[in-house]
């Protein structure tokens, strides 16, 4: 069974920005990971299609269709978001359904604010 | 000479989320570009050493002990940055220096946005 990456194991790392001080080595190499999961033109849309879904989850056979791609393309497209932790996948029945992980997203976002402009509302 | 980036030109396909809705094909290629440069240990730590810099700008001489590669490569890096737009260059005397372009990285950071917890500030 795939492993889903701790959001919450990442939380000592987070969450001062990436331009508020200069960031070591570490913290560098665990956020390209990341960056790196979500660079790709297909895994930025099924993100964002899983996220515009009811309940930000959605089966694996309504991925499909959408981004244009086999299903083992899209599967293995979906196992580097579950892994880098953006995505957590059930099964129901017949098929998959793929949700966003809560605050993933996010806390992304936060490391990249350079401007610090945007008061955080917790 | 190299050419930065317009980030004003990217305004078109700025700010709805990446959650709020389904990407389309063109945004997400765009988006992935943009991720893929940023999507490096080393190139991570140029952008948040020239971002903590005093008025976001460093000399090219002050960003190479830090990372500790040589100085072409170090080049190369700052070079991918600036096609992303994120750094622009000037040179001044015997040096470049590099400084962040205002708003790129807070673009990025407000496109991965998840959850529209936070009020944006204009």
């Amino acid at each position: 069974m795939l492993q889903v990456t701790d959001v919450a194991a990442d939380a000592a790392a987070c969450c001062t920005p990436l331009t508020r001080e200069a960031i070591d080595a570490d913290r560098a190499e665990d956020l390209a990971r990341k960056l790196k999961a979500l660079a790709d033109p297909t895994r930025l849309r099924l993100v964002s299609i899983v996220a515009a879904s009811e309940g930000e989850e959605a089966c694996v056979c309504d991925l499909i269709e959408p981004v244009g791609l086999s299903q083992p393309t899209v599967s293995h497209h979906l196992r580097i978001l579950m892994e880098a932790g953006f995505l957590s996948r059930s099964k129901r029945g017949t098929w998959a359904y793929y949700k966003l992980v809560p605050g993933a997203l996010g806390q992304l976002s936060q490391l990249l604010d350079v401007t610090a402009s945007r008061p955080v509302v917790e």
